[in-house]
């Protein structure tokens, strides 16, 4: 045969070995409810086979001329109406068998899942209901089983959220944007655990990084004395904001 | 029409408005070349269109059956031969128009990257020239114009390295087995740039930490007081694994 024939015939050869993918989105969006000290993800019921009946991720698979951000995106605004919004991507998970259409004599292709990571601010965030599909605000630690590989998703995702409150003043994405050192100390608390820092260590500690302004307003709420309303101070933290930092 | 049909219309328009995906696997491989102080990242030469000729990230697309990670070892083990290799997944860059093949006529289909960060040891990591692609070690500063959006790529994989250095023990991924402390702060001058920390604050904080072990053996380099020689203690690390840390 000639070269240029056997490379040719090679070429097609590998390319019958390729993979040919479906790529989806999913969304895994947290919130806190400040005032119950609850984590919570969003969590849809799928009204389609696979999985029919079972919670899972927001999701989309992503259109033709569509990118991964604006499939996200577009899937966010089917199901929440919110004035602000924390986005990245997460990870993407995208092994064989990792979804069950995979199997179907019908389709012969993969999915690939590209997830995202979303913090929306409790109280602004509006859930929509399509009228057929089942949306809710899920208590983390009151997740059922989930559609597809969803589950592990949401390990990653708790693990980016716990990073983030580590290492970076994520929690002002989802905090009012006035409120009490204990407000902000309750949120770390609420994803992080009792044990992750004492109150007073950690309210030194922020507060000498010199982002939290005092507002001069007072909230009066139960019993106690009035505390200080803070908010965050973006300009402030700017020169910080390369710097490698831990919050906790 | 009955609302079944409708509803099968409907969601067969749908499908053919979904974009179908090759799925391809680049990885960003960094070492360190310690005796010279530059950092690296390997480039291969492109032997086919699109950007015949041009630098690129080793890479390859998903074949049948193949997991991601699968995909991005089976490349790396037919360029590089390493005892030990650090690999995690980078970022996924799958918007429309990133590959030129999307456009022909003859292929219909996006192409996604989900590229990996890796890092190896110098010394240890031969390259293996396959007699027909291009192969090297560039020196970050020196990097040309490179295929597709990998100049992107390079970016994100740059912010991770620098960002790993500063919070977890990547380093000692890429340092030799027993290291000087002043091998450890040029690695991370390396990296960071010359302004990062002074030696001495760099010094006495990691070995405050506890996860440097003194072996005793001393190295005599050129015409300095002979240095001692350092080996990373995993065992001294475990705890503070969970913790959040700073390393500068």
């Amino acid at each position: 045969m000639p070269e240029r024939l056997q490379r040719k015939a090679a070429h097609s050869v590998n390319d019958r070995a390729l993979a040919d993918f479906k790529v989806g989105v999913d969304n895994v969006i947290f919130s806190v409810d400040t005032a119950q000290n609850r984590l919570l993800v969003l969590l849809v019921m799928r009204q389609e086979d696979p999985f029919l009946g079972q919670w899972s991720f927001p999701g989309t698979l992503v259109r033709r001329g569509e990118s991964l951000e604006d499939a996200a995106y577009r899937i966010l605004a089917e199901k929440i109406r919110a004035r602000n919004l924390y986005l990245e991507q997460l990870y993407t998970f995208g092994g064989p068998d990792r979804d069950p259409r995979e199997s179907m004599d019908s389709y012969a292709i993969r999915y690939l899942s590209v997830s995202y990571f979303a913090l929306v601010r409790f109280a602004e965030a509006e859930l929509i209901a399509d009228g057929v599909s089942g949306i809710a605000w899920y208590p983390l630690d009151q997740v059922p089983q989930l559609a597809f590989d969803h589950n592990e998703v949401l390990e990653y995702g708790h693990r980016r959220l716990r990073n983030k409150l580590e290492y970076s003043p994520v929690a002002f994405e989802v905090l009012p944007e006035l409120f009490t050192l204990s407000d902000l100390y309750q949120l770390y608390t609420t994803v992080l655990g009792e044990n992750f820092s004492d109150y007073s260590n950690f309210r030194s500690r922020l507060l000498k990084m010199g982002f939290l302004s005092d507002t001069g307003v007072k909230a009066s709420r139960g019993a106690g004395r009035p505390a200080s309303l803070y908010r965050f101070d973006a300009e402030a933290f700017a020169p910080l904001k390369d710097k490698p930092l831990v919050f906790i």
